[in-house]
């Protein structure tokens, strides 16, 4: 950034109306809704050391033992409509989800716990597809479903299956991941094509046909940090950018880390097919929830090293570098675009899809 | 049991009709439908040893640390309607019996997840009323939620909210708490009066009036147990009677352990307001969901001191020797009547009361 531009640092959005007495579907669309409702109504309550880091994952210290044993814990509930859709259901979601969220404070996955919220009517062959489908999920990422919980709600009161699945894993030692360690210089990598569940999910939502078949990306990345980590221990940040986006993940992270980070739209890897329903559709791919793609900041030094590891998984084939962290407009994700200007890619207030997973 | 009595080892249920294609609401009422799905859904497909322990929580062994870690994870999902009863609220009863069953395979709970899901519309009002009764309740038991999640369903697909909690919890060295461990000879101690919880929710979800008040009684039964484990390590069997009450807790631990229960009528406490209910409305408080209640199974030469302790604890006042495990009768529990008959107590095969947590 030269003298002669803009600055950033004094930006806000203008206030939107989130004085809502009563739950609306943006307060679960991890946008600022989502944020506010944590913020203002859960924190302050909940309020502790652990809670407030806000990474995907908890890290807490298990006490009683020899040596730190660090366990990275994170809880998700899933409600994607419809269950099943192109390139997965809401089982592997789960399973995926979870994996991911204790991934990416490079922890190894061990333990799920999958508490199932059923609908009277519900088929049970669906819910045995559903099961078979996490079995295979867990099979893939080695971890293991210890502990179970079955509660029937009265037709109409649910959408088949609400499924929340509860991860534990292991954070190895030398391995410090949050969010708030994103630093000037470091650099912005994603594994792949972004946007790619949340229009899976919407074009068979709404019965959009496209010429190419769209496939949601859910796919368990602890195997792709796990290499990763054999690379470097000195990776900064790692998220994976579903409800919300790369926006939300990077908004998160430049807020937590009292950053700017610096986008080179040209470099964010977004497939055809997804680029042109998202023209088609007026969304930006930015915003886009992703089930299978990570972003990690990490020193310059380390880069291409990571990078070359990444390109040789099959999870990070188009794996690449999109941007940077710099120290001027802090808290704010700033998008260079194709045609030379600036955008601050901000938070949105809700949601472009809602019931994402 | 003289030679002249029946013998109960032959003695099965009819076969009921359990072939349902789809959930039916007894699915999630911890009777034998509730079985039939872990045992011929969740289990051929998640199936692993920890899983099959079938315990109110797994126990799993944390690996690369210098000496055993033994992790109680147990999860839960609240569905509780209403939201808010006499004695407590579904925030309350999401820490406390995700607590208690940690809590009941002898581990002293450290952490909680909670997983929201909101149905739209939900006033925020009161969910800051859920979420300030949770707080509360892990303060009183020293637990911290650690990690959360928010989801939105549109209305109509909800309830005002679901709730998940998952804790995990450290089991002590020398505890060895499992439903296959009663013994023939071991004493049946239950920690007070049954059938509170059910009851209370019946009458304000039934508007139905009693003379007396009838409340909840939704309470953490950690504090009980460390107690008891003070006492002696030997204890045998541990748990919480809540969706199918003291019949099917005492029914799973016989079929786990393949022992007989002999239980005393007379001896099984249950609040005169309770019993006058379950009177009028044909009901077997047996079967009555309980959230704050223990069923301890110990050697009989431990009872006495175990059951002064708990005398002396507010949440065992109450407490006292309701039965023997016998080695007659393996997998069932029989009742000896007041009036010198006696009757199996089986499980149920659904419910008496559908959505009690």
């Amino acid at each position: 950034m030269t003298d002669s531009e803009p600055t950033w640092d004094s930006w806000t959005c203008p206030l939107p109306l989130r004085d809502y007495p009563t739950i609306v579907m943006g307060h679960g669309g991890g946008g600022k809704l989502s944020a506010d409702l944590i913020k203002h109504l859960f924190m302050p309550v909940f309020e502790n050391p652990v809670l407030a880091q806000m990474g995907d994952a908890a890290v807490v210290v298990v006490p009683g033992n020899d040596r730190d044993l660090r366990l990275a814990v994170s809880t998700d509930s899933f409600t994607v409509t419809p269950l099943f859709f192109p390139g997965g259901d809401i089982g592997k979601l789960a399973v995926h989800g979870t994996v991911n969220d204790v991934a990416m404070v490079g922890a190894r996955p061990l333990f799920l716990s999958a508490g199932f919220i059923l609908e009277e009517g519900f088929p049970l062959e669906s819910l045995g597809r559903v099961a078979a489908s996490m079995a295979e999920a867990c099979e893939a990422s080695a971890v293991s479903i210890i502990t179970g919980d079955t509660k029937v709600v009265d037709r109409g009161h649910g959408d088949g299956v609400y499924i929340n699945t509860t991860g534990i894993g292991l954070v190895p030692p030398g391995v410090e991941i949050r969010a708030d360690r994103a630093r000037p210089g470091d650099l912005v990598l994603v594994s792949g094509d972004i946007g790619d569940h949340g229009i899976a999910i919407l074009s068979v939502r709404e019965g959009l046909a496209f010429e190419t078949m769209l496939a949601s990306d859910t796919a368990a990345l602890d195997g792709l940090v796990a290499e990763m980590l054999e690379e470097t221990l000195d990776i900064h940040c790692l998220r994976d950018p579903t409800r919300g986006g790369l926006a939300a993940a990077l908004n998160e992270i430049a807020g937590a880390s009292g950053v700017g980070i610096e986008l080179d739209e040209t470099a964010v890897p977004v497939a055809p097919a997804v680029r042109a329903a998202c023209e088609m559709l007026g969304l930006d791919p930015y915003y886009i929830a992703n089930e299978g793609k990570l972003i990690a900041i990490l020193p310059a030094h380390e880069a291409e090293r990571v990078l070359a590891r990444m390109h040789a998984h099959p999870l990070g084939a188009r794996a690449a570098v999109i941007g940077r962290v710099v120290d001027s407009h802090a808290g704010m994700v700033v998008a260079r675009t194709g045609i030379g200007g600036r955008r601050v890619v901000d938070r949105l207030v809700g949601e472009q899809l809602p019931r994402i997973c």
